[in-house]
């Protein structure tokens, strides 16, 4: 399993299949394991880049709080140390929160990038749910935290419509959120706080698609178009009737956005 | 203060001014309380009835768990013990959810009915969040259970914006959040496990208004469409860009909503 | 019938009721007598007002082009000519943006404004469904006229579900469309010609209620919101799987929502 | 320029680039011509069959009228002389309702069905609008013509800010629009007439992708999720702010959703 030092850590990260890379950046909760059902698809057209952030999977966790900076910087690490030139990006939720900030600071190396779920700040109100989030995942109550954190990222047709598949996944989250992972998951929360490049947006140079969901309860739409109205010429497109999880809740529309955006150069714009 | 002996326990209820009577039903973290700013408005053609529910306010508490059915009685005593032959029945959220139940079972009595934010099922979705809520009023702790629950009922741009007036709520809130508050709102949390009346809607002729806040992460409008569907004739709104506390965040548009439904006949339908 | 005499043409107006006074405006097509199926209710609070344009109903026929100025000057004589020192203002597409810039010009006479389903504009591609609508009209062509211009202004869910009405409709109108009555309709649309007062809408002080309908076709949602955001303090509110002709898609929302509105006074704001 | 001849009729089509076909529907008032923009792209990774309908670009025109049949045989008439075994089709707004009856009637043929903007009926309001339509087209009057059918299928977002482009459109199809295209026109509109499918929709077999446009004001988004629904395991996408005319509107957004979902194979469902 390949890994690399950064600054005396270990950044996990892995590659997959041949073509342009695609760097893939993880949700909160996410780690490499959780692109598996998509990388058949995933790699027919490019490499794709896997890897976990500092406090996420494998890569190594962190003994005190942080900032996004030291997440851009294992993005970076990794680009670098496998040598590529230009990428494309894509994150989801957390994933595109770096993605962001990713291409604000080392635009060169981005080709396309295509955010889900994302927003350009923590607003008071995301950040004092936050809290929330942050207070239950160190009281190390794993039935707390589930409550508190994963119904409310899934829309509430999907999560009834799929409740026996909630319900075997809910057994399986209470495993994972263990000490370790909770005070780990505590501590990329709180990366977040007084996160806002709302002003810097213009600056975003790539070629960029922006996806949201009517029924994300966490990055409602509104952020979203956000991004787009401030990303001028990016792309925009809205998931109806799903949740902030839109890639596990509508994987045939999340795959066929994502390698559509990626395989598509742009048309001459009317008008 | 006026209240009535109900199986051993006092109901507490307040009336003000004179005319047709409407009572309302509070949401769970309510109580006669919450009203003071609508009424002289309420009361200006309306009799208005506020009462707290068992486990609300200066009703009396629950020893052990129950289901809505002591609730809709609480409802039907006060309108017994004022001797009203007919009421406007309005509520919200959980005020909502004992309203269509009160409907159903005392009809009768039922003139116009009004529900703001009201889901006619506990979903499973809806279910564990309040798994969450229970929780965390169970640990007895303020901060946590203003972070899990409070946010959320809001719509974020309401919140952000009134960011000040969110931090002294915060202030107050953490204070009405002690020992006793937390496990009577558990209490109320737990009553609504289990609730299912979708298949009875139909059944409820009285002239209804349903509202619905476009970014209620709570009961999301959904909820209220499927409502007004099943209820012939009823009416339908939609307030934009406004939570799950659509009155606290849209006074002027719940108080046109509410006393403009109740003032008016229904007019020869076309077609 | 109370008519009078301005600038040497004759301005049909009806007085009902007693009251606060509202000052109703038409829409392009209607007339005094659209509003008789809401009179009961609307003059059980207000005294209403009801008036034709020029080249509306029973008031004149104008003999060329005009503005829309002659029709603000319209509304005024008949406040005026009924020594009104304060009304309420309420109209309907057409006559929502004459109600816009009677507040604008002589906004001590307003208490109240409510608009539905207006724009601050003609834009240009309203104003280019306008040519085809001018051009039909003045084809003199009844069966025409109707499918240019009646389908489009009802949401097709009121439309294919009510198509017995619309169809008696349908052979109603066409006898109503005769050369007269197209011809002034063709000079009530070249009076909005090059309308834009989006720059102005600030200046409006009026205690506002701006209403929109999720599928009018005509003046879309955006332009409401647009009013909505311009006008401070303004409440805004929207019928969902509702058209452009609102009033008689929903009857009961629309009575509802004006009459809650008119008899309400502003709650002090929450934050 | 390849053509062949069916019922004595010539059907014209092109074929370009290689891959699994790719065979594109037109719209009614689309041809081969429409779609030069977006070959360089679709051609990438698919084989484009274009083909004009009767009545269509440089395919002949039909005498009198008819229905979608002869449509249909049409498009079954170029996949059997490019001896085609299994197509992808897609389609949009007349070509989308084109394609669902292919997709019924030669289910074998197709491997992936995309309708954009497409209805799976002719409700009474869409066919009273039609009327309109048809009788502006059998004048001959090129500017009513415009007026009537032209800005109604951009959303007025789009329209206003590309004015001027739409004014240079406006003067290239008032060309276009001679008598013989008009007629033409008319008789594809007839041909629309009485278009009920709504019943067999789960009859449809195919991978299926519908995109709807929020702005949509001929066959609007409730339209496309009837058939979303009916469609068992069809994906869905909108595209905000965008009419009916979505791949001039949005054309990153129409490639990149298109060529997305021609790439993707299932991945397993969760739950």
């Amino acid at each position: 399993m390949p890994h690399l030092q950064h600054n005396g850590k270990k950044i996990y990260y892995e590659v997959h299949g041949e073509g342009q890379p695609l760097v893939i950046l993880n949700g909160i909760m996410m780690s490499t394991l959780s692109w598996a059902m998509f990388l058949p698809e995933l790699t027919k057209h490019n490499q794709v880049v896997l890897l976990d952030f500092f406090d996420q999977g494998q890569s190594d966790k962190m003994a005190s709080d942080y900032k996004h900076d030291i997440q851009i910087e294992v993005v970076q690490a990794v680009i670098d140390e496998l040598d590529l030139e230009k990428v494309h990006l894509f994150g989801i939720s957390y994933g595109g929160v770096v993605a962001l900030q990713f291409a604000l600071k080392y635009g060169n190396s981005v080709d396309k990038l295509v955010l889900f779920n994302t927003a350009a700040w923590t607003s008071p109100w995301l950040s004092d749910i936050g809290v929330g989030w942050k207070k239950a995942a160190l009281l190390g109550d794993a039935d707390l935290f589930y409550s508190v954190s994963i119904p409310v990222i899934y829309s509430p047709n999907f999560y009834t419509k799929h409740i026996t598949w909630m319900n075997e996944r809910k057994t399986f989250l209470k495993q994972v959120f263990n000490q370790t992972f909770l005070t780990a998951v505590a501590r990329l929360i709180e990366s977040s706080e007084g996160f806002d490049i709302r002003d810097q947006l213009a600056n975003i140079k790539a070629n960029t698609l922006i996806v949201s969901s009517d029924s994300d309860f966490v990055t409602p739409a509104d952020n979203q178009l956000e991004i787009h109205h401030a990303i001028e010429e990016s792309a925009y497109l809205e998931i109806k009737n799903c949740g902030h999880a839109s890639m596990y809740e509508r994987p045939t529309e999340f795959l066929s956005v994502l390698k559509g955006f990626l395989a598509s150069e742009k048309v001459p714009k009317i008008g």
